[in-house]
This record gives structure tokens, sequence and C-alpha cells, in this order.
């Protein structure tokens, strides 16, 4: 499976432009997203929930009411994998 | 109302006796909870957010597969109220 191979850097640049303002932080796939108010926020998040059940991976991630971060890694590969970015694009689909 | 009162050390201090297993971190009303999996950790997560919004007082928390952090503290006051207090004991009595 291409997922559980860990990016380069090249590739991880390359995939960057794929995606929609995440960027690296700390390792990790990293996005900040702001919504009206906490129902919004905790109604993105149930979503966000059910997509990492459905993938079987799971996101760290942070909530103060109307702002939720996100970062994504593969941890048992200590880096981030194809598994994040298609995670990623997942979420970024639900905000279309 | 006595919720909108910032606590004092003292009164902090005994009010946390009734509490289970809260702890003052950073000036904030901290627990950590551990549950089996995600499923389960999320669930907590859902019904903490029923009692936030019901509340009109939400949590600073974040979450990593089966652990939940929480954070607790009344923004416009600086501190912990009796507010956050009361949020802390919904929250345990969710876990009984």
């Amino acid at each position: 499976m291409t997922e559980r191979k860990r990016l380069s850097e090249h590739e991880l640049a390359t995939t960057l432009t794929s995606l929609n303002g995440w960027s690296i932080v700390h390792g990790k796939l990293h996005k900040e997203f702001k919504f009206n108010d906490f129902i919004e926020a905790f109604g993105f998040m149930s979503s966000v929930a059910l997509i990492a059940e459905r993938m079987n991976h799971h996101p760290d991630w942070s909530n103060v009411y109307n702002k939720v971060v996100i970062d994504l890694m593969t941890h048992d590969l200590g880096g981030i994998s194809m598994l994040d970015v298609e995670f990623a694009g997942r979420v970024d689909r639900l905000l279309l």
C-alpha cells in the first residue's frame, strides 16, 4: 500500500499543493479552521470523527469555541504519509 | 450570580475536593481522560459538547485517539469560576 510509506520532503512539497491551506508544523500536516460558533465547529468535528473512524486513522486535534486545529501524522511511521494527505483532502471536501 | 466570580486560591482548593481527579494546570481546571478507543472517546466528547452548549460555556480541549484532555477557565474573568466547577462536575457525572 502506497499509503503506508513515509513521504520524502520533496513528495510532501508536491503533495501540499494539492491541498487547501495545510502546512507542515512540527512534522505534522497542520490546519486551523474557524467557524461562526461552537455549534458549527463541533458539527464539523463530528464529521471529521466519522472520517477518522472510517479510515481507522485519527487526528491530533483541539478545539476552543469556534476554532478547530487538526494535526495529522502516521504515528507508526513517525512521519507524514499518503494516509494523512488523503485524510486532509477528505476534511477539505467537507467544507466545499 | 455566584458563577461569575473568579475563585480565590482558597476557594479553589476547597472546591477541588468536591471534584474527581481535576487539578489546576496553567491556571485552568484540568483533567485527562482515557478510554478504550476513539469511538468511546468521541462519544464522550459529544456528550461534553452538549453540556458546553447547554451551559454556553466551552472547554479548551484536545483529543488523540482514546485520550481526551479538558481545560476549563472563564475567559472573560481571566480565571476559574464556579461555572468551571459546575462544568467539571457535570462531565464527571457522565462517567458514573
